[in-house]
């Protein structure tokens, strides 16, 4: 009984979510869990959790719940990672070198691989080992790397020049912090970080508290 | 013909992406827009933009479109923008730091008005002519400031201890760095930033593709 229908982006979006609860479950050394349990780590239901599974094949067992490992490795496979992903980022600035430093993204499939910036003083200067390079040579260099993915964090003003250049590049997916929307062609995947978009729709519900309050 | 509908959250989510694309075009100096150009910048189709503003009222006319200004004017005061909102950042490393040194908050509505980490070399030094107080104080100084928002930057081990110290200290909306899911009241708001949740969404996508061409 194949299922072939496509998975709707929302849930490749949820996929990820998956995996990082699953991680720390394993570290807590827990090694079976259930759709309930799982869902109540990442506040969505166990029926959303069964059917966002049930696009790519059977996981666990009715009654028993799902081995923390295997479901791990076969949702890490899905996402492609079982392989390391180089990472070309540009703009180096406060935001640019705390992406650079994070610890976080080797231990989970993703390796900061190129920094990119167009100051001239920061141009040539280390971080973790890795060489700032001249933003002008971002296509020559992400094609020799083989780069697909890219982070954007260079100021609003600038954040469309370099998406031009990241294309050109051959970059198939970019993680954009400018303050922007970019324009890309249709086959480029770009997902957007925006602090103050995320803050301004939680004052939307303050600000309504405060009027009833008052 | 009032609607008392209330507008779901994913609606609340764009209204920010709204307001944000209103700026840039009154900086370009364009005074009306329709509902189809909006839309564009934004990648939402025209009928989701009226659709979305209908929630709040009669916005534009038909054939005549939006005046910029006014839309918005309408739409920072829907998300509670016509007053600045103070907001607590707990966990100044590389990521708070640059959280707190990024200028486009305050253009936007949002003050970074206290800080705090728990590492002595840090507390007692200043960034941005804000001093880094001891966490342990968060809630007798967020209650003094009448801070309701906060922004949590500290590693995930410490992320619910920071959460819970937030609650405490009557913080109803909360955006999370920290790579770990927290667990608040109902009344209490949790937006999540996951850069590498959000690039593993897109190495799904390139992998399938690696896929296909072999």
């Amino acid at each position: 009984m194949d299922r072939i229908e496509t998975p709707p982006d929302v849930v490749i979006r949820r996929l990820p979510l998956y995996a990082r609860s699953l991680r720390y479950l394993l570290q807590e050394d827990v090694r079976s869990v259930s759709s309930q349990e799982l869902g109540e780590r990442i506040n969505v239901t166990a029926a959303q959790i069964r059917k966002d599974l049930s696009y790519f094949g059977e996981f666990g067992k009715q009654g028993i719940g799902y081995d923390v490992e295997k479901l791990l490795n076969q949702i890490e496979r899905i996402l492609g990672l079982n392989q390391e992903w180089p990472v070309g980022l540009i703009g180096i600035g406060h935001l640019g070198e705390a992406i650079a430093r994070y610890e976080g993204f080797r231990r989970q499939g993703i390796r900061i691989a190129a920094l990119f910036d167009s100051d001239p003083n920061k141009i040539g200067t280390d971080i973790n080992g890795l060489t700032i390079q001249d933003d002008t040579h971002i296509e020559r260099a992400m094609r020799e790397q083989g780069v697909k993915l890219a982070i954007i964090a260079v100021p609003a003003t600038r954040a469309q020049e370099v998406a031009d250049m990241l294309v050109s590049a051959g970059v198939r997916a970019i993680l954009n912090y400018a303050p922007m929307v970019i324009q890309v062609p249709e086959n480029v995947w770009v997902r957007h970080i925006d602090p103050v978009a995320v803050l301004h729709s939680m004052t939307y519900y303050l600000a309504r508290e405060e009027d009833k309050e008052s």
